[in-house]
């Protein structure tokens, strides 16, 4: 047993009103007890964009922004880590990014490589690398929203260690959730959804969010998992040897079966 | 509207008795109408290989061996396709393959890339790439079995240009069948898992299967699925362009979001 405790917040931001949406968010976080809380997609500014105007003005350099500073703060008071989406600017440019922020403040930052809909006006697609990270006992790595669809994001995240990967998002299709179960399955992996509920209505377009927030054990089985509307925080206790020992049996592995050199058409 | 029909057949092979298992799946397959037909992972022999004798014993060379002159015969006479698993034999090596066999013969052989438990002591990995192949206006690709697990296989057949991947299968897990809801979801590809029933008992081992062949759409959802027991064959008609389309929506395509240099990881 390699116990480690996570939760994910399951809130409805209001569109632009960064100061309120980091208050609840934290407030909702502050009712669990784990070592890891992750908190949505754009967590910090909403979703729906109308403008570039929009991003210039609510998009965040993490190490001067608002959502940095407050869970900083939130990380060395309660001495745990956190996950959160966030609108990222760096030098002029924009990412719909997470972080992820510790006692000692920003461990990461990790850039959506996979965009989705109208983010493609607001955002440039990720350009780091998936990686994987510290975080006490456990190795998180971190997808954000639509790169579920993309099964090389989580494959890449496992064979690089991860025990668990955070995947803060703002999901609108309804098989999101029952695929993050297959993620979990196919690379014996823990995965935590921390999804936002409620419908955003603004001049860029109407959007109706899926809620359904979950943490999935590394076999594919929820743990936890929130209803379509609640604004909840869930928290679950992983045991991170289950994700590391990568025996399907005895006899059969899970990873060492592959056959990279059949897989090329995959980096094409 | 671009139509194709497929089907599978869920049966119970009785092993060492390939003459009367290639008449009863036959005889099963001929009571659907269909342009290509799916039969299980090593339909013709049974599973529970006890010994390399065996395996010598009961492995064919695909130009010569019973299943392939029976396969070859059904197709031609029915003036259609067949997807079938068998043990293959080729020059002293022997593999756990599958056949693509159409009216004029023989199209092609995938040798399964990722082995489960006492296959590996009976069968070598493939070591073809995984291939798409024109059947009539579809085209198709094979998958075996535990491939399943290995999200690489399907994904690769998908950027091949695959509509639809058959999947001739002895499932011993029951979560693998939802797990081909996801292959489906994220290639946009129908996919057809043929499955046995039944329980092998042999000094080899008891392996009990899960049966619930199904034929899956474009977007995950089960057209046509078979209890765990039934002995059964069961068709859909597939429209070939919804497997094209890989847009997501007008503004969110499926594939051309991927980075690839993101993904160096799989294939190291």
């Amino acid at each position: 047993m390699n116990n480690f405790r996570v939760a994910f917040v399951q809130c409805k931001p209001t569109f632009g009103a960064t100061d309120a949406n980091l208050e609840k968010g934290l407030a909702l976080a502050a009712t669990v007890d784990a070592h890891l809380v992750v908190l949505p997609e754009l967590w910090s500014t909403g979703y729906v964009f109308s403008s570039h105007a929009e991003v210039a003005q609510l998009a965040e350099d993490p190490s001067t922004g608002a959502t940095a500073a407050a869970l900083r703060y939130a990380a060395k008071r309660e001495k745990r880590f956190y996950i959160a989406g966030f609108a990222e600017a760096s030098r002029g440019r924009y990412y719909n990014s997470a972080m992820l922020v510790g006692p000692k403040g920003i461990v990461s930052v990790y850039r959506k490589l996979h965009l989705f809909e109208r983010e493609q006006e607001w955002f440039r697609p990720g350009d780091r690398d998936l990686s994987v990270h510290k975080v006490g006992p456990a190795r998180i790595g971190m997808i954000i929203c639509y790169d579920w669809r993309f099964p090389e994001t989580a494959r890449v995240l496992a064979l690089k260690g991860a025990d668990v990967i955070a995947h803060p998002s703002n999901l609108v299709f309804a098989n999101a959730q029952q695929a993050m179960l297959t993620r979990s399955i196919e690379n014996r992996v823990y995965t935590i959804t921390a999804n936002r509920t409620g419908t955003e209505k603004r001049p860029g377009g109407t959007v109706p969010f899926t809620g359904r927030s979950q943490i999935v054990d590394a076999h594919g089985i929820p743990m936890a998992r929130a209803s379509k509307t609640a604004e909840i925080a869930m928290a679950a206790d992983l045991d991170l040897d289950i994700a590391r020992d990568k025996s399907l049996t005895k006899r059969t592995h899970l990873f060492r079966p592959r056959q990279p050199k059949f897989y090329r058409d995959l980096v094409r």
